[in-house]
C-alpha cells in the first residue's frame, strides 16, 4: 500500500481530528492532504484525507481492520477508503449529442481524466463512429416505454462485465431506472442544461429564452429518483443578452455543459464528493 | 435643444434604420450612438439612438412634431425621446434593510448616478437617521393589509409632490399595489435576492442552502402584477460551496444585491432599456 | 449571390450609415444585422453587416463594383465582403500539446465550426495520430534555429497548396516569420497561457504561481511581429488559491485555453473582428 | 477566554496536526475551524484554527504560555493568537476619490464588518464632509516630498494615538515610507485599480485601454517597499470591450475596486490571511 484517500463522515464530536491523525501517525502514514467540514445544522462531521505509506508492507486489509477497529467503530463513523493506484472505471451514457462526448474522450485520450472508460452505452447508433474513433467498445442497448425491463438488463449486464465504479450520462436522453439508480447510488452524475432549480425537465434553453433571464448555466449532479432534483455537484454559468437567440443559448450552453461534466467527473473519480441530506461535500 | 436619446420599435419592416438616420441627417442632428435589435421571433424593431445638434435653435417640440409625422406615422412606431440635460427623478422605497440603501446613497454622493433623489418612502422608521445623513427627506407611510387604500394614496401623493420619473424597491418589503404599477409601468425596479427563476417569493437564501446550490445570485426586474415574474433587466452570481453557511449566503448575497441593483439603476436612468414581451433590450 | 457579410472602416464622416443603409435598400438587400462602432479618440468608423437578397440573380462582383463606386471611394472606405455560403478553410499549426488540437477537432467534427480544416501542420510528429484519427493532412515541417528559411518556405507552399484563409497556432511553439506574419496579416490567431499584458513569454503559469495571483487567464490574439503584443480578441480567467501548485494552475488553464481559442476561431471565421491601432473591434 | 483564532505557520513535520488537535482537547477547547496548508516547494506548513472555550477560566495568557512551552518550541513555530472578542481597529488613508470611502463607511454603518474606525487620514482636506456624516474623526496631513519626515512622525502619532492595528489605503495617492510599512509589515492593505502584475504604477486604465484587453481587473495587496509588488490578497476582472471608452474602464474599475478592497478588509480583520515568500495563504 502506498497512497490512499479515507473518506469519513459521522456526527461530529470532540478529539475526530486529533484521534484520526494521531491514528495515521501511528500506523506511519504521513498525511499529504487533509480537509474536514462540520454542517453544523446537522450536527455531522465530514473529512477527507490522503495519506503516503513509506513502509509499503502494511496492507489495505489489514489497515481498514485495524482503522476499523480502532476508530469507526469508536466514533460510528460511515467511512471508504480508495488505493490511488486503482484507476476508477467509468461508463459513457449517451444517445445523439456528440459534444460532450467528443469533449471527455478528447480530455480521456490527453491524459486528463485520471479513469479507465471500457464501455459506451447507447440507446442509438449514431455516436458509434465517435467511439470507433477512439477504440472504445460501443454497445446499443434501445431503451424505450414497452422493453424498459430489458432495456435495464442489458445496461446492468454490462456494467457488470465491465467492472464500472461510476456511470456519466452524457445527453443521454432516457430515464434511469430505480433499480439501476440503487445498484449505482451517488455513482451516476448527469447534465442537466440550465441552472438547476431553475428550469427542470425538457427543454430549458427555450424556457431561459421566454423568461428573458440575462444568465444561462448548467449543472452536473447525483442521479436520484426524482428528475433534476439530485445533490448537486458543480455549476456554471454565462451571460445572455437580447441580441441572442435560442440557438445561441444552446451553443452557449454546449461550453457549459462540457465544462461542468468534466468537472465533475474529475471531482468523483478524485473521491472529491460526499453526499449527504440530498447535497453535496466538495473538497477541492 | 443638443444632446436627446431616442428609443423606437415598431413592426420589423424594410428601409426602417435608412429612413431614422436619414431623417436625423436632414435635420441636422450627428448620430453619436446607434443601436438596434431584431426580434425575429415576434418580427419586432428595436432601436436606441443619440444625437447631437450643433444648431441649438431646433426645440424639443418641433423636433418630436416633425418625426412623428415623418417617421412615427410611417412606420407605426412606438416611441420615446428624451433630452440628455435632464435627470430622472427617483425615489427610494426601503423598510429595514440598510445595505442598498448605503450602496445608492453612496454611489449618488459619488456623482456617479446621473440621477435626482428627492425623496425616500419607507413603511418603518428605521433608516430615517442614514436618509438624514445624506440630506434626503424621507417619509414614512405605513403599509399593512389593513391600510392598503391609505398607503397608496400617500405613496402616490408622495410621487407626485416630488415629481418622481421611476421608483426603486430597494429591498421594501411590501407588496406594490397594482394601481401603483400601472402609473409607473415598467419605471418600478425591484431587487430580487435570488437567481430567478429559481427561488421566487420569501426566502430565496434558505431555499437555495437547502438545495445544496453552488452558485448563488440576484435579479433586478421591473415589477408587474406577478410577485417577481417581472422583466428582468440584470442578473449576477456568485459561487458558493459546502463550507457556507445560509448566513455566509446572506452577506455574499448582500454584494449581488448592491451591484445588480445599482447597475439596473444606471441602465434605466441613460434611458438603456425596453420591456417588450415581458422581457427587455438592454442596449449597453 | 444570397447572404453576405461586409466589413467597413474610414474616417468618421456624417452620414455614413443612411448612405449604407440606403444603398442596401436601393439595390433589394434585407439588412438582417447591422452593428457600428466609433473611435471617438482616432476619429475611426467601423461597421459590420449582414443582408439577404431575395434576387439571387444580383452577383458579387456587380455588388462589389456597385459598392465601390457609389460608397467606398465616397467615404474613402477601408472594405470587405464575404459570402456567407463560403466556408473559409483553417490551417492548424500544433506541436506537442494535444488539448486544443482534441477540443478544436471535436468541435469541428460535431459540426460547431462553420470552416474547414484542410491540413494540420506540425514540427514533430508526436500528433499524427490524432489527425489520423480525425481524418485530416498532417504535415511535419521540422522549424528549428538552422533551417528557418526552409521552414518558412516549406509552410507557405502548404498553405497556398491548401488554400489556407487563416491560420490558427493551437500551442505551436515555435516563433512564426515576419515573411509568414505579412503573408497572413491579421489572419494568424496564437493562443497565449496567460491574462496578457501578464506573464508574457515562456512558461506563464510558473511565473503566475511566483507571483501569487489569484486568478490565471489565457488570451487569444493575431500574431504580429512583436512576441505575445499582437491585439487581443479574446480573453478568460479562472480563480486560483495557495492550495494550487504549478501543475493545478497548468491543467486549470487548459480549460481556459481550449475555450478561449475555440472562442476566437468562432469570432474569426464568422467575420466578426476588425483589428485597427492593434486592437480588435469584436462584433458578437 | 471564550472564543480564539490561531494562525501557526513552520517548517512540515510530521505530526504536527495531530499534536495540535490533541492539545486543544487536552486543555478542553473545542476546535469549531480547522484549515491547513503545506506549501510543498517550500516544506512549509500552515495552519488556522478557531476554537471554543466553555469553561472560561482558562486565560489566554495561560493558554499561551502553555501552547507555547508544550508544542510551539517543539515544532519551531511562528504562530499568532487573537481573541475573537476583539474588534481590530482600522485607520483609513484617502485622499481624493470617494468611491471607496462611501463603499466601506457604508459597510461599516451596516454592521458588515467586525473592526472600529477610529481615525480617518488624508493629504487633502476634500474628503472630510464625509467623514463627519458617519462621525468619525478626520485628520489632515500633508505629505509631499519636501516634508515626508514630519508627514510620516505625524501618520504614526495619530497610528499610535487611536491604537491602530491596521492600515486601509483607499485609492490613497502618497507612498508609504519604509518607517511606517516596517511598523505595519503585513497590515497595511491597498487596492490597485489593474489586474497585477499588469499595469503596475500610474493610470492603469488608461493602459488597459490602449492595449485592448478584454478583461480589466483590481487588485488588493500588503504593501511592500516595492511598489504594487506585495503580496496579492485578492483580486477580481470586469468584462470591458471595444464599445467602452476609458471613461467606461474606469467607472467599471469603481465597482471592482470597491469589492476587491471590502473582500481584503474582511479577510484580514478575520485573520484569515497569512504571508509567506511575498504570497499569501487564504484560508476563507
Amino acid at each position: 500500500m502506498q497512497k490512499i484517500t479515507i473518506l469519513i463522515h459521522c456526527k461530529d464530536q470532540k478529539n475526530i481530528i486529533a484521534s484520526v491523525t494521531t491514528f495515521i501517525a501511528k500506523v506511519g502514514g504521513n498525511i499529504t492532504y487533509i480537509d474536514q467540514h462540520v454542517d453544523v445544522e446537522q450536527n455531522v462531521f465530514f473529512m477527507r484525507l490522503e495519506c503516503e505509506f513509506a513502509n509499503s508492507e502494511i496492507t489495505i486489509e489489514s489497515f481498514k481492520e485495524d482503522f476499523d477497529q480502532t476508530l469507526a467503530s469508536k466514533f460510528d463513523m460511515s467511512w471508504d477508503l480508495y488505493s490511488q493506484e486503482q484507476k476508477p472505471k467509468m461508463a459513457l451514457f449517451v444517445s445523439k449529442y456528440d459534444h460532450c462526448l467528443f469533449d471527455i474522450l478528447g480530455r480521456y485520450s490527453a491524459g486528463e481524466l485520471n479513469i479507465e472508460i471500457p464501455v459506451i452505452i447507447s440507446n442509438h447508433n449514431d455516436l458509434r463512429s465517435i467511439a470507433e474513433k477512439f477504440d472504445i467498445p460501443f454497445h446499443v442497448v434501445p431503451f424505450t416505454k414497452d422493453n424498459k425491463e430489458e432495456g435495464e438488463a442489458k445496461q446492468i449486464e454490462l456494467l457488470k462485465r465491465y467492472h464500472i465504479d461510476f456511470i456519466v450520462l452524457a445527453r443521454y436522453m432516457q430515464i434511469i431506472t430505480p433499480k439501476l439508480i440503487s445498484l449505482y447510488e451517488n455513482r451516476i452524475i448527469n447534465i442537466h442544461h440550465s441552472f438547476l432549480p431553475a428550469f427542470p425537465g425538457a427543454k430549458p434553453y427555450h424556457s431561459a429564452f421566454k423568461r428573458g433571464v440575462k444568465i444561462i448555466g448548467a449543472t452536473s449532479h447525483y442521479v436520484t429518483e426524482e428528475l433534476d432534483e439530485g445533490p448537486i455537484i458543480e455549476q456554471d454559468i454565462a451571460r445572455v443578452s437580447h441580441i441572442h437567440s435560442v440557438e445561441d443559448f444552446i451553443m452557449k450552453g454546449r461550453d457549459l455543459e462540457r465544462i461542468v461534466l468534466a468537472r465533475a467527473i474529475k471531482l468523483h473519480s478524485q473521491r472529491k464528493t460526499m453526499v449527504y441530506s440530498n447535497k453535496t461535500v466538495v473538497f477541492s
